[in-house]
């Protein structure tokens, strides 16, 4: 079939997708961090302000969770837009949040400035193309086992909705190996960039499952090419309703971005000048 | 968390869901059968009436198709939902068909005697939730690299709800090997028995994606315990809009019943009665 | 390449290899069966008595064991081989075990009837020319993650040094499901068919590695056509040194044998006379 | 079982392995590069020369090839040796060839500086043992499907007879995903690091599958904290008797040379200080 408006040939310059203040693509670096999940608005607004300070570009926070259990805590739905409208105000930043329901779309983005498609619905093909009708850029994670002729494909059909501001988002695939929750593919990051001028950014805390070990697969990933990188960071890891396990510190968090910055600039690309800046002045 | 409705522990007896005439579960055994998609009204009439007459106790075919790319063949629609209804009312064998959004389940529900969940939708907590709403028999897909514990989790969600009706259907997962479109992964039949109350019946030409490969695998899944098969047969493969390599012709598919009948006997299974009279007719 | 020794069309008909008084291939059904390893002499004798009994047509077991961790236990070696030709003398059933070393060939060989490539030596070419030079049937276990087409290629190695008894035997690869230890690839069975003109078994006890599963995966190898089962028996799992877990006890092997019966005859494999006799008797 | 002698626990300090003149581990940063095979003296001597110029520290090439097919190339044996030997003397860099049979132990380690064991070997027992008897390195290639604890294991089988100069090596695992040859699990390098006191290096060669894709993988892979590269190279690619696709021209070589300094130096590595000058120089 090939990808007719996805691929390369569609489209010569890379996509550069606006949000906010900030952009993904083109030779920027950008980082969205935040919690798994908005799970309590004290505790949300205290973290996204810190992470402003730290020099995230925008925030993340899930108020619709899928979960493999029914049983398990399922978000807190509109009351966590509501707190993720609230961070927003409170910090400028921009917000990426995940939308699961059709019908959801249109109050989702109403909250949000990136809609977030979630692997589990990679091919939820009915999504797809409702949040290729709404004009917001979108964030369509790798499904667990898709191919990346899949995942374009699954781009291809949000964007011959009338959609094309997409943010391909690696985030480990399934295999045979147990030591990490998914085994991170790097070579999607230079696969997307050859097949297509869509950005593409990594999100190692899914794809390790160990928070530590993001930093190494933060730093392998902006190395390999990535436009940015999605982070889990939560004030209190131990107390997370979920994924802490694989969530930074605010401390953690702050070395972290230390030590991309020299990465970022070895293989060419800009970081957000706050974040250099306030590593200089070590407030992080 | 553990399976709170699907474990064998929440209920002794095992699962027989009622649909029509027949049934599934318990000690019997349930052929499903027809073209992977509804394609043309004539078309469709004469494969259900050639299949009912095989012996087939339930009708498959696609109204909504979940398709990689945007640009395949994506279903009738509405117009394929009363193709069905149309050969209901000719056989009068019940429909299973496939709900892709959650805004139709009612009205597919209307027309179709088993709701079908496929692949790529089982972790589409939001659709699973809305079938769970319903007073119809489900027939859930295992996911394309779903655990048999998230298949089950799927199931949950839909008992959850107050659904119960719930069939399971292996159609193969996804692994390295390409020889096979998936790897119909067998031991997910005993799997299922031992783990839950809920019958499971097996897809294999999904999993084989070859037709040549289908009777070796319906043997093998019904040895194995499976309480079904669903299999695609179609009038005429070479030109069928999706899925023709995998299809069994009416003349292979009348062949496949009569090999069938000695195996399910082996493992204990009835056969419907019409099944091994005809065979002992030759009518098929 | 091409499969210029193992594929169908470098030879028409299905080859039928002799071993002792028995054979493997053709429309005969062969059980091999034994515990994983040779671990004491008495125990062993007492069971391979049992089996015989029980119309096992062969009998396995390792002397030389490969093992994850060099701490493991690693058989009995010689010893083990001993042992192994004592149970031929009071059984007169023919010896399959594993040879690993390619300096050990000949000597296995003078103990073994037939000698057995292990999984993860399926790529181990040096061992294949090996036995390549041996006239002794070779059972080749497919690695956990080889493709159809590598195993195959496994078994070309071997021809293209003259030896051509080859049994193929599936045992299960390597998957992301983690409720077996290996997901069988049953449809492996009907691709060797297809492919090639030799004959392929099953080894259910390994893909499983559970023993409530071995009974319905090996009705279903049979059904779905294959020539034999590798049957991992154990007169006392519990204490067995290793893959304890997945072994039967004499008992369940007995009940497996006649349910077994029903299913071979369903698809036209002639079962060892004996067997059916012994069943008739209720000897087993 | 516990990594006696592999795991962290063993050892405090960082495993650093010296090789002729030059170590792996610690905080340098090791290149290996050179043809996938040994096809022909001329043209190895000519690479070879060249590689030295570009700052490379080891020398590849396989006069033993382990092939899927009887019927590929398998090498030049013992006059690969030879022409290994040569290059050695030529150019004086350690030479790191593969030994594929227990017997032709002691001769390739007369040859070789460091002995590899191949991704088909690495649950090889016996061979594991044998070059756990001679005082050479020996670098360990992960299996096509081993998970990080098999290939530790099969470290502390070659460690648990006395050799403890491992040098670990990850090539890319067996997926689902056919755009990359095998999918580079970058994650095993923070993987190691965190298990083991072992160097660990990577292969993006053998992992892509493809040229194109080397330089980013190899980037991603010093950023996460590899210890080195095994880079395929060859003067003439479209001419290689094995694995073209993936071998960089001696140019593109260059190039990621240049490319892969300021990586290193982001996350602490010391090139060689050859490299660097070689970069300032405009040599490469």
């Amino acid at each position: 079939m090939g990808y007719r408006l996805a691929g390369r040939k569609a489209k010569e310059e890379k996509t550069v997708i606006r949000v906010g203040n900030t952009v993904v693509g083109g030779d920027h670096l950008t980082i969205i961090a935040g919690p798994c999940a908005v799970e309590n608005r004290d505790r949300y607004i205290q973290a996204a302000s810190q992470l402003k300070k730290m020099g995230v570009q925008m925030l993340r926070g899930g108020a619709f969770k899928p979960r493999t259990s029914p049983y398990a805590f399922q978000g807190l739905a509109v009351e966590g837009l509501e707190i993720l409208a609230e961070a927003k105000r409170v910090t400028g930043l921009p917000i990426v949040t995940e939308v699961m329901d059709t019908r959801d779309v249109d109050k989702v983005a109403g909250f949000a400035d990136v809609l977030q498609i979630g692997s589990r619905n990679m091919q939820n093909f009915i999504l797809l193309k409702e949040v290729g009708r709404v004009n917001k850029p979108v964030l369509l994670k790798r499904g667990l086992s898709a191919t990346i002729e899949e995942w374009l494909m699954a781009a291809e059909y949000i964007m011959a909705e009338g959609n094309s501001q997409i943010i391909m988002c690696e985030r480990g695939i399934r295999t045979f190996e147990t030591h990490t929750r998914n085994t991170l593919d790097i070579s999607a990051v230079p696969a997307i960039k050859h097949l297509s001028h869509l950005p593409v950014i990594v999100d190692p805390s899914h794809a390790a499952g160990k928070w530590g070990m993001v930093a190494p697969l933060a730093k392998a990933s902006i190395a390999a090419g990535a436009d940015g990188l999605l982070i889990e960071v939560h004030p209190c890891p131990e107390e997370a309703l979920c994924d802490g396990g694989q969530s930074l510190t605010p401390g953690n968090f702050a070395e972290l971005m230390e030590e991309i910055i020299p990465v970022a600039e070895a293989v060419g690309r800009k970081c957000h000048d706050k974040v250099k800046l306030l590593v200089k002045k070590s407030v992080i």
